[in-house]
This record gives C-alpha cells, structure tokens and sequence, in this order.
C-alpha cells in the first residue's frame, strides 16, 4: 500500500500536463491512475473518522463515501453532457464489483479454505436489494421497448424510479443500522482509531478535493484520449474506469477473503454496487435537471443483458451463504469474457 | 367490512343506469365497485360452506370459487370478444396478487414482527407453481418471437400449454390435498360455522348471481368508459379490475400478515396468482373455442416481461421461508413503478 | 436390457443396406437405432474399465466417454459442415438430460417415495456448472444481438468462450475428484467387475468403433432423410438424436430413482448435459477449425431461449436438494411443451 502513495505524485504531473496542453492520452492515463491512491486514502480517512463518530453516523459516512471517487467522476461527466458515460461507469462499477472482486475474492480465497462462509442475513439483505437493481435497470427497459413510451414520459419513468430506488436505500440503511443491525455480526477488524479528528476530517477534505480535481481533467480528456488510444467509448466507461476506480476495493476484499472474512470482503463488493445502483444513480438522476442534462434511466440493452446476467448468476452462488474457488471462478471468467466481449464490439 | 357492504347498494343503482342510459363512465365505475362486497361475500360463503362439507371438498371449493369474481368477468369480457382484456386482466391479477397483496402483506406485518416466516413446504410448492407459470407464458412466447410460428399452430401451442397447466393444476391439488397434505399445517382461522349449511348455499347462489349480473354490465361499459376516462385499455385491464376485484383478498392477507400468519397471507396471494394462470386461464382457452372467439395464450410482450420479472423477484424473496419489512417494501415499489408504466404508455 | 441388444443386428443391416443404396430414410431410422444398443455397452465398458483402474482415472474415464457416442455424432456433423444440426444436437441434449431424463427421474421415482433428496453438494455443484452453461450461451448472443459484433470477431469471442468452459469443465474436475471429493459420497453400486481388464477394453474398442461406422451413416443420410419425413431439421437434432442418442442414460437414470439414489439420477442427468456443454462444445469450437468449418457459438435464439428458460426451472427445482413428483412433473411438462413448439415450426 505504501508504494501505491507513489501514484500521488501523479497529480502535480497531470496538473503541469493540463497547463502544457500536453497529448491528452498521457493526461487521461496520469489521471486515473492518480485516483487510485486518492480512493484508498478517502476510504481510509471515512474509516478513522466513523470511529470517531460512532457506529450510527460512521455506517452513514462510510455508505455515502465509500464510492465517492465514483461518485465525483460521474457527477462531472454528467456536467459534461456524457450521459452514455455515465451510464456506462454505473453498469462498469455494478459488474466490476459483483464479478470480478467477489470472483477474486472467492476464488483466491478458495484456495486457501475449503469453503467460505457468509452470515445468512448478509447473503439474503444482499441479494433481496441486488433484485431492485434488476428491477430498476428492467422497468424503464421494459416499457421503452416493448411498450414504446415516449422519450419525456421514459424520463418521468426515470425520475420514478429514482425515487423507488432512493427509498429502498434508506430502507435498506435503517434495516441493517438501526431495526435488523442485530442480525449483522460483521466482523470488523481492531476499532482503535489511529488518526486524531482533526487529521482525518483535514486528510478527508484534501483527497475529496484532489479526486475533484482529478475528476474534472480525466472528464475533459475521455474523449480525446479513447479516439487516440483506438478504444470504444463503452470500453473505457464500463472496464477501464471502474477497475482503476475500485483498485483500492479491489485488494481490500481479496485480504479479507484470505482471512476467510467473506462478509466483508461481501460488504466491499456487493454493498459497493448496491450502493452505485441504489444511492449514486438516483442522485445522478436528480443532478442531472440541475445541470440541465436531464438523464433517465433506460441503459443500453447491452449494459442491461450484462448485468442482469451477472446479478443472476452472483445471487444463485451467493444465495446458500457460502461459496468455494469454482463458483469464485466462474464469476471471473464471466467477467473475463464480458471484458472481451466489450473489447471486441 | 361492515362498511363496505353499503357498496352493494351500487347494484340496484348500476341497474337503475343501465336501464336509462346514463353516462357509461358511471355505470362502470359503480359496477367495478360492486363487485368489492360481492367478492368478499362468495369469499365469506365458500368457507362456511367448505366446513359443511369436510376438509377435501372444501379445499377444492375454495380453490375453484376463490377467484369466482375474476373468472366471471374475464368470461364475459371473452364472449364479448375483448381478448386483450381477458388477457390484461389474468396478468393484472397475477402481478396484482404477488407484488402487490403480499408486498403490502410482508411490509405491513414485518413492521410489526422483525421476522415473518413461511412452512418451507408452502413457500417451495408456491416458488415451484410460479415457475410453471413463466414455462407457460415464455412457451408460447419463445415459438412465437424467435420461431415465427404459423397463427393456426400457435393456437395448437396454446391448446396444448392449456393442457399442461391443469395437468399440473390437477396434480397440485392432489399434491397439497392428498398425497403430501400432512406437510402443509396451515394454521387456520377457528373453523366453527357461523351459518348453516342452507344459508351458506343461497348466498353463495345470489351473491354469485350478482356478479354475473355486474360483470355482464361491467364489460359492456369497458370500452366506453376507458375511452371517456382518458385510459388505456391496458392500464384498465392490467391494474384498476384487479386491484377492485381483488380489494377483499388484499385486505384478508393484510389482517393475517399482521397475526403473522404469513402461510395464509403467502396463500391467498400466490395462491391466487397461481389459480388463475393454472386454472381461470386454460378454462378461458376452451372456452374461447366454445364462444367462437379462440384465445391464444400468447400474452403481449410487455405482460409477459413484467410477469416474469414479478416471479423472479418473488421467488428470490419467498424461497428462503422467511421475509421481512424490506422485501415487502421491493414488491410493493416494483408494483407501483409497473403501474406507472402502464399508467404512463 | 437384453432385448435391447437385439437392436445390434441393425448394424449389419445398414450396412447392407448403405452399399445397396436403399431409402436413405430406412438408413437414418436404423442407424439411429442401432446406436442405442451401442451407447448402453460403452457405458458398461466404462465402467468397468473404471474399475480397475482405479476411481481417479476412473472417474476421467466415465466423464470423457459418458457421452462417446454424442461426442462422435457431432464430430461427422461437423467434419459434413452441418454446422446447425451440431449446435440443434448439443442444445438437444442439454434439454432432453435436464427436462425429460430428470423429470421422469423425479416423477417415477417421486409416486414411490414421498421425497427424493439429494446431497446437497452435488445439486449445488450441479447448479452452479448449469450457470456456466447460461453464461456461456448468454455472452456470445447479448454481444450478436445487442452488440451488432462483426461475425470475424464473434468467432474470436466464441473461440475465448470455449477456453472458459473448458477451463471450469477442468476446475470442476479438480473440485469433485480431488479438492472437494470427501464431500460427494455418492452412493454407487456395488464395485465388483464381472468382466476382465482385456474384455473391458476390447469391447470398449469394438462398440466405439461401431459407433464411428454408424455415426457417419447416420450424418450423411440425416439431410435427405428429414425431407422424406417431412421433419425439420431443427426437430431431428433438437429432439430425435438426442432422445435416442440418450435412451440408455435415461433407463439409467429412472432405475436409480426408483431406488432412490437421486444423486445418481442427478449426475447422469445434469451432469451429462454439463459435460456436452462444458466439454464436448469447445471440444467442437476448436475441431471446427481443424474441418475448416469454423464453428461459433452463437446459438439460435429459439435454442438460447430454451436452454435458459430449462436452467432457470431446473435450478430453482434442484437448489433446495429435494424434490417430488410434482416438480418431476413439471420439468417432464416442459419438455414435452418445448417439443411440441419445436415439432409445429
């Protein structure tokens, strides 16, 4: 983890390179890569800080931030007008984590344990709201294509289902924090903070602030730099962004898997994308008329076949609350196969 | 529900319309109402009558006269040739019973129980039954849309799908009735009769006869009245005459959730669902022969989707034997974002 | 058993006939006959080579030859370029095993025995490989259809798709047979050989080879002879081949569930339709490009719908490891839908 700080010094570079309107491929690369190190340490800092908090407020914070180099990106790429790449970094984030970290995670975890257990609730509160993610991406698909609704009816669609979404979220929140938060015995790891207050609010505050800064360059430069480097818009939004963005998660919930901490190594990858889908897209939704870019939420059919494939396929494995290295496998190789295929088209 | 019986005064009114030609928006909307009480009370009649005659033949009482209501409408609407509303109105009914009663079921009685829990052998013969519902709507669909097969053949298909579904309708009875009852203790309601067994059969013998009256008036009045009102016949068929054909059904699983009764609830409402695409619909296919206006069992797209994501969603959720206050939540928004779609197209 | 051998005496009577140019419809019936005999005496050969050589190559040795005769079939099929009637037979196979052999399993042996159960890790192992096969499927048909892939790099992602089956077809071997192998006490017959080594081998070498004579008489008569019976093409490899191809697996299968061994029951039938997909497809996606006939592994969309619709009931129906004669009935209702759809196009 100490090496990955190195990617820091990425930011005054790509900051020099923006000002020396340097090739906007080596820009777009310089920027994303300083991401990485950025989402590790607001995760980081979200953690110190909720043990401060307490566990109410820190479940809050650590549910709000934990995606929120994601959610910086899109929301920028949203101000840009990229709506398909917006839709994209969601679809990208929902697979990436649900495929390739769960898939990771049991797979190499599997190697070291004959068989990885998930507490029941977990399993079951997890794919209950991976289903609403099905539902969410179905509803506004099904009525756009096989009941032809017109494109500002789609958006009032949209915008319903944003609230629906939103409201399963808060549902879901006061359910495993506060009514049901018995059933939960995550385990977590030693809760002795080692920052003070102090540093982790002011750590917080500068590495939100360096991902914004990030975030709004790598925007500029998508464009420019997919048409240099000969790949398809789709690719770079539904692959290379969201494992550049989720790097940090990525390791996190493959050394719990080595623990055998499946929950929260479960947490970190189906939580993640509950989070993406439930809680980011809704809020893109209303962003969306603020900026005067109104998005509804109808995905591209591709995007909407993949991921349901993937949730399909995610909740059969997770569902009997424990899993092995073949199912970790499986998972990997579908996303291996749906990267491929995204390469290809 | 002593209130609601002041709705059977709308039957002498739907009379005293129809005789004078009033507006037909009127006359449906009062007809439809009428039907609320009506329903409750063939409902109240079954079960007393059911005690009269013994645990088998009252089972397979209730399980025949327990969507009377229903099964009464929809016929008329086939004589009359409204095709499209029969079918609207079976899929309606499906999606109306297991998304909406037991949403409404699972969240309201698990605000008040953290857990709500199913005889595991109820809710695997229901999830089992819900399957051989999608076979029956995605047969005829897959041969169809990717087989282009012949309209004269598909109505082969649909006969031969009729045949299957009350083959597997039959073998269930004598499944839950018969062979494997002892695994079924549903807890049920006291069972002393309340009326005799003369009582029992003359009212279910006018209450019967009322709706066949209200039915024939109510489909009359559909076309009119959905123009008049600024409806698709859709939206009509798929939501409004189930949700009112359905309110004493609705309200009955509601009271059960709350005495956590969940088994009744699950069986009013899936059971229903799967009384009407197991039983109602195949009777309607041979009937339609018999009325002149043959009835393929090929739905419309959109019925086909969201009944199919409905049933994947509930079997997700009812297959591990026990739901909560979330998952009731999910059922209930999916019901309500697929009626706003249907509102909105 | 027995008088199945009877049918032996067809094999000197194609050959008869196929030097004296006969009907080529009597050819395709007789060699497609004679090779049920056939595909019973490898199996036994198999096994009782699996004896002596011990479980572990044993074990390699069933899964390898199980299905020999399908696998040489195929191989003329596709040495002729008839590349559709290769992909019919192996979709063919997959849903005759899953539907029809596991159905009739689960409703004969469910009128003897009130529940069949099975090990739990074998139905969950089973059902998690049946995913792979969805997946496998789904990716090359959402890329086509969604994705407008050109057909060069449709070959490409079919070819990738074929390493991953295989890959989880190894993985899988690895899990059951070595990793993971305590926890399949399958119950098997009793072990002791009747016939010697060099029997074994000899018989096994003789019957594959009848098969291979067989089997490219069969291929060549197959175009002509669906014509002079007025079949389509799709209904022979979908239904015909596979129903014969499989009649010994399936006389297999209902004996051990009459004795309640479902394990058994459920390892002949999905696992054979696990190993025609996961091994016998790529198997065949790469000898296609030995014959110069390049084969992708894009299904057509009435086969995929299939396929998945059979999955998604099969899995539902195994994941609780128990079954019945409801759901046994249930599958075996499907198949026989699935097939008259196919039999009417």
């Amino acid at each position: 983890m100490k090496y990955l700080n190195l990617l820091l010094l990425l930011i005054p570079a790509v900051i020099v390179m923006e000002f020396t309107h340097a090739n906007e491929a080596y820009i777009f690369a310089a920027s994303l890569l300083s991401i990485v190190p950025l989402a590790a340490i607001i995760g980081k800092a979200t953690e110190e800080l909720s043990i401060h908090t307490g566990p109410r407020i820190g479940g809050l914070l650590n549910a709000t931030l934990g995606n929120a180099a994601e959610l910086i990106i899109t929301i920028f790429a949203l101000k840009a007008g990229l709506i398909s790449i917006v839709k994209a970094s969601i679809a990208g984030s929902i697979l990436g984590n649900i495929l390739l970290v769960l898939g990771l995670s049991a797979f190499i975890g599997g190697l070291k344990y004959e068989r990885l257990q998930f507490n029941c609730y977990v399993s079951n509160l997890n794919t209950s709201l991976l289903l609403m993610i099905i539902i969410s991406l179905s509803v506004p698909a099904i009525f756009s294509i096989s009941g032809h609704i017109e494109p500002d009816r789609l958006q009032t669609l949209s915008l319903w289902t944003a609230v629906g979404l939103l409201l399963i979220y808060v549902a879901s929140m006061l359910f495993s924090f506060k009514t049901h938060k018995h059933l939960f015995h995550v385990e977590h790891e030693g809760q002795n903070f080692e920052w003070g207050l102090k540093k982790s609010v002011t750590v917080l505050f500068f590495s939100v602030a360096a991902v914004v800064v990030m975030s709004e360059i790598l925007v500029e430069t998508i464009e420019p730099a997919t048409k240099a480097l000969g790949l398809s818009e789709l690719f770079v939004g539904l692959i290379l962004i969201p494992i550049v963005g989720n790097a940090a998660e990525h390791s996190a919930a493959i050394i719990m898997a080595l623990k055998n901490k499946m929950n929260i190594a479960l947490e970190i990858a189906v939580g993640s994308s509950v989070q993406i889908a439930l809680f980011v897209a809704p809020v893109l939704v209303f962003l969306g008329y603020a900026f005067g870019h109104p998005m509804n939420l109808l995905f591209n059919p591709l995007e909407i076949a993949c991921i349901i494939l993937a949730i399909v396929v995610v909740n059969n494995i997770v569902r009997d609350s424990e899993t092995d290295y073949l199912e970790g496998l499986i998972l990997f190789v579908t996303y291996i196969l749906i990267s491929i295929g995204f390469f290809l088209i």
